[in-house]
């Protein structure tokens, strides 16, 4: 799949605003000339790949003081010849150098252009060009990681070799059609139904990591619940303040911390805030704790607070039992630690409620520890396949169901030429994973997720 | 002036935020030691400076597929040992590679602290140094060619020039003092005031330019003046939304556009908000527009604001003189043209009204090519030095009043020892422009303004 001659696009590759330095990129056949023909220093076009080059930018005006990194075709992100100007991380600058440029027959690239073209040149597949989308805009560790090992090749291989068996059959099935009436076998039916048996069970433990997938990407949906004053604002302060501390400790890497997300041993949690719950004869109160039993059975976790000050045996077995009947995994918190008596503490202690004081910060590391045992969160290591892509576990959702006909015909005997559809469908949808098999909505619809300058 | 051998430095180089790629920088006699013992690809301790080489980073748990340049010292930015890690943009990423190397000991760089060793290590002088930091903060193109020019030797080379035909006197007059009574003189009085008025002309120029590279650094304070209703907003917007319009041309490269400040011509206009003008006896109302009065003192421009619609010729010869008692460079616009009738305009035509519409946009470009037209606003090119920093300016002007105390001194026959303190004392100042004369506190300072990683 090698690609025609195509223009030199150009962009900004790394964040807007003012920094030390900004990278200029671009990419296509005319990328060296077009760069050199503004450039004074060496002679840019007689470079090999992979050097470096210290000159100014702008022949008639110099811009600006740039190093230019030289790639040459194939040994390139794109596979084309490409440049990459580091040039001071000035909006003025990085305006007036593509400005420069373009005047020299450079375009803008659209987003994701780049990674296109690495695909469309054969560089990697659909998924793993996707994947590239997903490591930048990653934002926990686990994410990063989830995204780097399907950009490494990830189930891409696992989804190849499988789908290369089942081309197999599927040929000597439509081989046994050409036979027609002749009522010959080429493909021996239990090796059919055992490889789609082997396929199915790599296919459900994917569908299955998709959970775990979402969860590393979304966030886990946490809901604080509990009776009005039980202290839930305050608890998710706490634990938003010690996030933002320990955020910051990087300068220069600080990010936009929203108002509701925290991070715990590199998993996301998202707050999702909630009206207290209690019996009340107030119509708009109770249609906001209507919503709040709502959000507690969409949650994926449920941290219920008590005011241990403040609360009866009675409300406890209440709330118990609502949690019970949720299904919603859940953690029972006793707040204010710090004002509960020595009788309510012993009460509970030895049950399983952990007893925190929010306001003072007592025992916020162990409520941690609990929150991620409860879910069970498995660190990401190297290799690891989780499908976090909607349209991969769509896809890989179709594939399976489609093996599902093959196994339901091969039990009822059916004609060859039904088995044969069916694989041909399974065959289709996996190959729109990997980009075997893609159209122009698709590939369009993939790359406009992506940021200009990828 | 070369350096010790340092520790090594790391910094996020490019602008924060999510993009395709990111940099981080290393600099110091280990940065390619370092970074080779996370590294999985080539040996990169072997690899000439210059060249990129493509590998995953984290030997233990693989970070990012990233990019990475070395340079050997001197051939370096710092003069030392570097390495540039492009990674995929995440702050995510960019945080665990920082972290994973600082464990392998680099540490954090201080703001300015890879420009700060440039310095030391003799790449530059400390004005060249300074540039560097108003290249990166350029909001113009003007300012960017400003900043590059100083960066590229600009005035440092003059001034130098310059201190050593001082110090070459200064030595002489030094040797006089010690022959002591024998009243001998080496050097000659008329060639020392002749380099003095030569070096005095220079740097009137130098200080003379302060006011233009100021006006090009922080923008021309510009006030939109006239009464209540005259449009003084809509104006403003107006103004700003064609702006906002030019500066999205390029994606990727748009920034945050401070509500009040607009780019004409490469120059930046600062708007400060007023109170309409108006005869009143409300108390408060006369502090606001007294406050008017005293900004339009200090404006670098007036627009005058009339409604054509609803203003006396009275009126307007209020407003006429006293705008030229002010003092301030003005532009009288007629606004509401199109709400005017022909009478009106009539008697204004021929005088030095600029008749505008806001509302309707009419006449816009030529109120735009008046107000540069007025403050005779220069390009900027090539070798133009001009001086956009305080201290510099500062320095310059101490150096001056030096100067002119050792001409006052020759017109006086005062002694050689006298001569020689205010020669020394000019050449102090000369020398703390460059750097040739240093302190902790000085640089300290200086450093501090830059953004880390640079």
């Amino acid at each position: 799949m090698t690609h025609p001659a195509q223009d030199t696009i150009i962009a900004l590759a790394t964040p807007q605003g003012v920094g030390a330095l900004a990278v200029i990129r671009l990419s296509g056949e005319s990328a060296i000339d077009l760069v050199q023909a503004e450039f004074r220093g060496k002679d840019l076009t007689q470079q090999p790949s992979h050097t470096l080059h210290l000159g100014t930018l702008g022949r008639q005006q110099p811009i600006d003081e740039v190093l230019v990194s030289i790639f040459r075709a194939p040994h390139s992100f794109t596979r084309e010849n490409s440049v990459e100007i580091s040039c001071h991380g000035s909006p003025v600058i990085v305006r007036e150098i593509i400005a420069l440029l373009m005047q020299r027959g450079a375009r803008l690239a659209r987003p994701g252009e780049f990674t296109q073209r690495a695909f469309l040149n054969g560089r990697f597949d659909l998924a793993q060009a996707e994947a590239v989308a997903d490591l930048i805009q990653a934002e926990t560790s686990q994410g990063r990681q989830a995204a780097l090992n399907q950009m490494r090749g990830g189930f891409s291989r696992e989804i190849k070799n499988l789908r290369e068996e089942l081309i197999h059959f599927a040929s000597l099935i439509e081989l046994e059609l050409d036979f027609g009436e002749e009522d010959v076998e080429f493909a021996k039916r239990d090796d059919l139904r055992q490889l789609i048996e082997k396929i199915r069970g790599y296919l459900a433990r994917l569908i299955q990591s998709f959970s775990q997938g979402q969860v590393i990407k979304e966030g886990v949906a946490t809901v604080i619940a509990g009776k009005p004053n039980a202290g839930k604002s305050t608890l998710l302060n706490a634990l938003l303040n010690e996030e933002r501390a320990i955020v910051s400790d990087i300068p220069g890497t600080t990010r936009d911390v929203i108002e509701d997300q925290i991070h715990l041993g590199g998993v996301l949690f998202r707050f999702i805030d909630t009206a207290g719950l209690r019996d009340t004869h107030d119509a708009i109160e109770a249609l906001g704790i209507a919503r709040t039993r709502e959000q507690m059975q969409k949650a994926s976790l449920i941290l219920y607070l008590f005011d241990l000050a403040n609360t009866t045996p009675e409300e406890i077995r209440q709330a118990e039992a609502e949690l019970e009947r949720g299904g919603v995994p859940y953690l029972k918190v006793g707040n204010k630690l710090d004002q509960a008596s020595d009788k309510q503490v012993a009460e509970l202690t030895g049950r399983d409620f952990i007893l925190i004081s929010a306001r003072s910060k007592d025992n916020l590391a162990l409520l941690k520890d609990q929150i991620l045992k409860k879910l069970e969160m498995k660190e990401v290591r190297t290799g690891d396949v989780l499908v976090t892509n909607l349209r991969h576990w769509q896809q890989l959702t179709r594939t399976d169901e489609a093996l599902a006909r093959v196994l339901e015909g091969l039990g009822n005997g059916v004609t060859g030429d039904f088995l044969a559809m069916d694989i041909r469908q399974s065959l289709f949808h996996l190959g729109e994973i990997t980009g075997e098999i893609t159209s122009e909505d698709l590939l369009a619809n993939i790359f406009s997720r992506f940021c200009i300058g990828k």
